[in-house]
């Protein structure tokens, strides 16, 4: 079989503190041979709905038996529990809170573990860092051949997030919310390619976007596109509806941040 | 003979600039097999005393035979001079600051060398970045199998911090510090679980924590037991008492920072 | 043929979102045994001169053959096309916008092509992020062995930055710029070491140089040699001369930023 050689990371640590290190060193001390991939330890502090967008957007680009570790865990040494799951391509290791509800969104199959394994643990366990306790020594060992079954008995009750949901609010009129802020502050929001459809058709429809009391009505392929101090939409590379400026940013023009509802009307 | 396989860097140097890679292309040019793991470098500027509980807190977290490169260095340059040391299971190179007493304070072995053997560095050595032209060589050198003491004679009169200490002020009242505040806000203290072990008993003791105008009389065992916007004490991961709240930076609440003098007074 | 192992990132993406791991991601989906390095992510966002700056700065220490990816691409999804460029040692990839010209500045040799070759590319390649479907991309099939001339035709047209020069205003005074500030709050110049040869000279040549209302009269050699609050001028790691202060940030002493003219004159 197979064995998974290269392990990430996504948490919301920061890179202020040795804690991501720490966690390296872990991995490296089951298998040395471990690649191992930070993909933002950036998320925002405590906020699960936030590290599960960032792991969406980022799982899908990295060769099939990758590990993805996200720990995004505000209830350290609560009774949450520490669970694997499983999809077609990849193996995830996170806190039982539904940090991995967008990728099972996505996902055709997902079959997640109650890790209870404890043999695999670094000992003694704290209840404060299970990033290193825990879940790194998970990585470290199913990066060296340990089978996701032994890690603890397969369960159907795990926790899925309440996901900001799209509405349709008219048959012309859909109404979503930003979700993520990028840092050249360009406004990511929760309308798909598949919702704003006929912005992308030829002819694309005329549209007005609503956020805040800021409408904007032009859609651009490339920031490139943009005019001197221009607020447009745009399709960015994550597959999402963005407001955005050229060289600038849409964050401080509109003084709008993550949560800001966003109204999209299609106009007839 | 095992040969490291591993290097390791801990700085103040922060990724703002080329800095870190440069190091790590250094290294990776003498032999490009060498994994290289970044402990943090987001030490406090020309803080030897940070950078020391940085790497003290890391560097036994990672293989034996690991590499540990520390380089808070703001007498480079000058004639300090640069050093190795060896411990048991890991090797270090640092400058001759001190920034490594708290690994001597808690090794067993610990034999340092004056690092002269100037064919391992880069050349022309520059005055203002040894990380480069010293440090990052000598690790990648010691990666490809070179003996420690081929780099120059052992020496005894390494410089050793002044670190802050413990006080007893009373039978049931000890005086430490906060000596580092972690991303989320939470502040360690140098006061260790075996200075705390009252609190940690079975039962605990009662107890007050005062920092600042404020005192704190509830321990907890993981974060998430906190009750909100409620300051406790709670052992971390790293060994050492801390003063927290959930999902809040006590740092804030507190107003306090590294420095601020805690007093623990066990009630009786 | 000896095959390039290594490949660095060079961008403006920051480490806030999950871009810098997607494009590890997808050079290890190409070839999982490519070593990557993160040159640096914070050059200033939009900024193409401070990206040659960075890249100038760091490629040089890398082995020979390593790719370097640099991603400073304000143009993405316009016109302006992906190069790839071959000096004697190493392979460039970055948007044809002038990123390299300090590169090229530097080289004896320096071959360019339009990357035309989009079988080599992420599809659908995105007009937003061209380093996770392009460059990225390229650098992974270079890294597996794929010849630069398979990617496209060599060009000769690719755009050079006007560079900030420094000017001879008299026989004795040379004018030049603040170029990049680093994290210690240095000024870094764009004056050369062979610029300031005569205070390199020995003896030392007096020299004024001048920086908004500033005067500074010493060189030192290492930042420890400075006195309690003093301003001084140094050449720095980069081979160009500095204004600095010792554990102090010259930044917020001269309330000066990269673009602040400086005037050396050279006293008889």
């Amino acid at each position: 079989m197979a064995v998974p050689r290269i392990v990430t990371f996504t948490t919301d640590f920061g890179l202020h503190d040795p804690f991501v290190g720490i966690m390296h060193g872990v991995v490296l001390s089951i298998y040395p041979e471990t690649r191992i991939v930070d993909v933002s330890h950036s998320v925002t502090s405590y906020n699960v709905l936030d590290g599960a967008w960032t792991i969406a957007q980022a799982y899908r680009f990295f060769p099939p038996l990758t590990v993805h570790v996200v720990v995004v865990d505000p209830g350290v040494g609560s009774t949450r529990r520490p669970i694997l799951a499983e999809t077609d391509d990849y193996i995830f290791v996170a806190p039982d809170n539904g940090v991995l509800s967008l990728v099972e969104a996505r996902e055709p199959r997902f079959t997640a573990r109650h890790i209870t394994a404890d043999r695999y643990f670094l000992q003694p366990v704290s209840q404060t860092f299970h990033g290193r306790d825990i879940f790194a020594p998970v990585a470290g060992w199913l990066s060296v051949g340990v089978a996701p079954a032994d890690f603890g008995p397969e369960v159907s009750d795990y926790v899925r997030l309440q996901l900001p949901v799209v509405e349709r609010i008219s048959a012309d009129e859909l109404r979503g919310a930003v979700v993520r802020v990028d840092k050249f502050g360009n406004l990511i929001t929760n309308l798909s390619g598949l919702d704003v459809a006929a912005l992308l058709a030829c002819p694309p429809a005329k549209f007005s976007l609503t956020i805040g009391d800021v409408t904007v009505t032009r859609l651009r392929s490339s920031y490139a596109e943009g005019g001197d101090k221009e607020l447009f939409a745009i399709l960015g590379s994550s597959g999402f509806l963005e407001v955005a400026a050229r060289q600038a940013s849409a964050r401080q023009m509109l003084r709008a941040d993550v949560g800001a509802p966003v109204t999209l009307r299609i106009e007839n």
